[in-house]
């Protein structure tokens, strides 16, 4: 592994003294991104969807040319952290490591790589989501579309459109006006009983959630404008942390309670036990 | 600063012990690449184009809502850099630091930033750079544009497209095939006597070389198409590290030398030390 020869790390004015630091911030994902995440739920010591996650994951480092870590050593990751942390959200990030200055990825040098668990998200609000129209288009980049690469500038500048806490998210618009997605959920429409999700191929992500609910709710991949989605019976945000959660608001717009929720909801609990359905529907509607 | 309660660091399959490293890999540039970087000349101890790169950091830490560090502290740990690395490619890298998990931008962190220095590169080849053509075509974001963020996995992959020595840069279209740089460097052309290089409003990064070439060449902004830069009188790389470097051979297309290329050469050399003009023209040439 080549690292500069010489290497400073400030925290705001103050400098820091500099060990192991050198790893990452002489790493290719501190330099440009050059990486992938997973953010998986865990529940009681296990990762229900981990093949799932580890699947798209190979998907990313196949198409970015970085060294996928060997299946036994992620899963003995994967299985320590779960053992202090059995209920969390825990987080992968897979970087292409450390090479000399310059974007040329280095050849044979190993894959610096973290896990970690946070704290489980608070409930969401009751009642279904409330959400804006962000401002930010996001570009069309077919190389990177699809993948959950750690280039997220995007995404950052639209969560910081709004600081109100009446909002929840953000909904995103392609350059072309699709809608795409929501700043960190995928998004599903149901139009004439059918659910519809915007396909992935030029921008956002493929959720492993989504990835769920395409087969499990025999959904329909299709684009869809801004007026079609304010037009649909119903509309839910879902990603791997949260399941599937109600959209209540969007701007002016309203949706009342759909029974096509419930059901999809009931659908992930049996898939997923962390997402059980209680007495009121889903813990989270 | 909320760092995740737990964080296990590994490289390859190993796992590494984490310290301070937490700040880092805790931190956002690491995760969504959510930071800008500086890449300088000095020479003699200094980096005589210093203050360009800060006016660009301070440019793009306004567009990201990313707090910049005092001139003061940069000033001072770039001094402490260069005392014992005077002649050396100095690397800035400013990420918002760390927050909690999640695309929402931290408000009142400290920005975590790096300083670090690296050899020289060696001289180019003689005679002249021999480019290619890339297949990655630029996404356009006009909200990202101009600004160097670390967010370049676009670049990552077009540096992949080639591993032929022979080689020593790769030319970059936006979607709408239009010529916009290379890899790491702007591109001049000439056409009719005069400089012209594509603007960097939707892609592209506005390179401090480049903002040089545009005012002491009174060049003039405009876009290229492929065969507009073909058949131009003259083309050069530039950027801060290596200076002006005149383009033999693209492809299939040879271009002679030209005067107003060494002309251009010894403009910058009286502009900045670290680019001398040399008996054979620049040290580059």
């Amino acid at each position: 592994m080549t690292l500069p020869p010489a290497m400073h790390v400030y925290l705001g004015d103050m400098p820091v003294e500099a060990d192991v630091d050198a790893l990452l911030a002489g790493g290719r994902g501190f330099a440009y991104g050059d990486g992938l995440f997973e953010t998986m739920r865990a529940v009681g010591g296990e990762v229900p969807w981990w093949p799932a996650h580890r699947a798209r994951l190979a998907r990313g480092a196949e198409r970015l040319g970085i060294v996928l870590p060997s299946a036994r050593a992620m899963d003995r990751a994967l299985r320590d952290l779960l053992l202090p942390h059995p209920d969390a959200v825990i987080k992968l990030v897979l970087t292409r490591g450390s090479g000399s200055r310059g974007y040329a990825p280095p050849s044979d040098v190993a894959s610096v790589w973290m896990l970690s668990a946070s704290a489980l998200p608070p409930a969401p609000r009751a009642g279904g989501l409330v959400l804006r129209w962000c401002d930010l288009r996001l570009a069309m980049q077919p190389a990177l579309a699809g993948i959950k690469h750690c280039n997220r500038l995007e995404q950052v500048l639209a969560r910081a459109e709004w600081r109100d806490e009446g909002i929840d998210e953000g909904l995103m618009l392609d350059v072309e006006g699709n809608v795409v997605c929501a700043t960190s959920a995928n998004v599903f429409a149901l139009r004439e009983g059918r659910w519809w999700t915007p396909p992935v191929d030029r921008c956002g992500v493929a959720g492993v959630c989504r990835e769920w609910a395409l087969q499990a709710l025999d959904a329909t991949e299709g684009r869809l404008t801004p007026d079609e989605l304010l037009a649909s019976q119903a509309v839910v945000l879902c990603n791997a942390v949260r399941g599937i959660l109600p959209v209540s608001r969007l701007g002016g717009h309203a949706w009342p309670s759909h029974p096509a929720v419930g059901d999809a909801q009931r659908r992930l609990a049996e898939a997923h036990p962390a997402f059980p359905v209680t007495d009121r529907g889903s813990p989270w509607a």
